[in-house]
């Protein structure tokens, strides 16, 4: 069921996602930290029905594409009345249209939306959206990976989550947002816990030696290895 | 709820997901196209509880990290036991671990996947798992983008949702896996439908144009200028 902040209830950040499956929101947004954090006010979730936005008797939302071809092309007059009526209510939030030819979403833009007032989210089915809503609107275009999904809904999710952990209050202070990926522009190091061996793979001596220092350089030499391994390209990125 | 799968009703595509959050499944995935075929049998999902697999008492899946740090890391014992469970009815799908560590998930690695037996897929929370049970279990590491989530589930969906799609029979007739972005390397064209003209925006003459082949050019001659402006390295993995 799609959920619907009340009015007076504003959060520090707030989603909107404009969607034809409204159903699937908050999802498993509703669960674990994230959902926590909704249900604390620490964020919220509307999630808008395109189909309330369609034209003629049918409500229609989409049409074929111009010049023929497979599929259906959601419609711009629609997605751009659902925008503009976010909009009356949202005059800050970036509007973003999840596509596998926007640009990728990295940890840096995921902290830089969390930065922000949140964001209003198009998720798109089918073919994809009227190219002339996205300059009409001026969507910012990003893509989660390079892959299709059969619609923009659990890109958004991936976006909202992403951003969600990064806000004030939601990760507690038994978890951690200093020693991750993609901070200092490298991958993880690897993280051991009990039992001392495990099918005769024993832990890391340096882990077991108490020695902070020690650690640390290990952990860093680590990171460095891994990433120089299996994504070079981070590294060239730094 | 989890979904749970009867015995004698083996799909031919058969997910299973380790999680401390079976109740997030089957969740968007039980929406729509894929949601459909789920239902149709196409394929199957199955959410394994990992706290059934928790030691002493309390049953409990983790630990804090060897040689100090914030956070909890997922015990090795318990993780292997899962999945040794999870073995015996799955012998041959591969075993996959969403890390933002992973190699990056690809339409190509998608298409790899969807062409097998299914995936055994486990979904870390915390500060990730022991590195030993990664080597232990022979997983494979895979990266659904460059940065960090609240845990794998979402990832999870996603890869799931890749992957289903391409399964014969999920899509339509009426929809398209031929013309679509990553097809060729490239990113995909723009699409238009009506209205023709849309607040002083009109479809490209070439679209109306009637002329097959004109409209096949244009279409390939802008999804080169959309990838060579936004993904150059897209153009050199070609």
């Amino acid at each position: 069921m799609a959920h619907f902040p009340e009015k007076g209830d504003r959060a520090a950040w707030r989603v909107s996602v404009l969607t034809l499956f409204p159903e699937m929101f908050p999802g498993p947004l509703g669960v674990s930290l994230v959902g926590q954090a909704l249900e604390a006010g620490l964020w919220s979730l509307a999630a808008i029905p395109l189909r309330e936005f369609g034209v003629g008797r049918h409500r229609a939302v989409d049409d074929t594409p111009a010049g023929g071809g497979a599929g259906m092309v959601m419609r711009a007059d629609v997605l751009a009345a659902a925008v503009d009526h976010v909009r009356q209510g949202e005059p800050d939030a970036p509007l973003i249209y999840l596509s596998p030819r926007g640009e990728p979403l990295t940890q840096a833009l995921a902290a830089e939306l969390a930065a922000g007032p949140g964001v209003m989210l198009l998720a798109g089915r089918f073919e994809g959206v009227d190219e002339r809503v996205i300059a009409g609107r001026q969507m910012r275009e990003v893509s989660i990976g390079d892959y299709v999904l059969s619609g923009g809904e659990l890109a958004a999710m991936v976006l909202i989550d992403a951003c969600v952990r990064l806000l004030p209050g939601v990760l507690g202070a038994s978890d951690s947002l200093g020693e991750e990926s993609f901070e200092d522009g490298l991958l993880e190091y690897p993280q051991y816990t009990k039992p001392r061996e495990w099918e005769g793979r024993a832990i890391p001596e340096v882990l077991l030696s108490g020695d902070h220092k020690k650690v640390a350089e290990w952990r860093r030499s680590e990171a460095e290895r891994i990433t120089a391994e299996r994504r070079p390209d981070l590294l060239k990125r730094r």
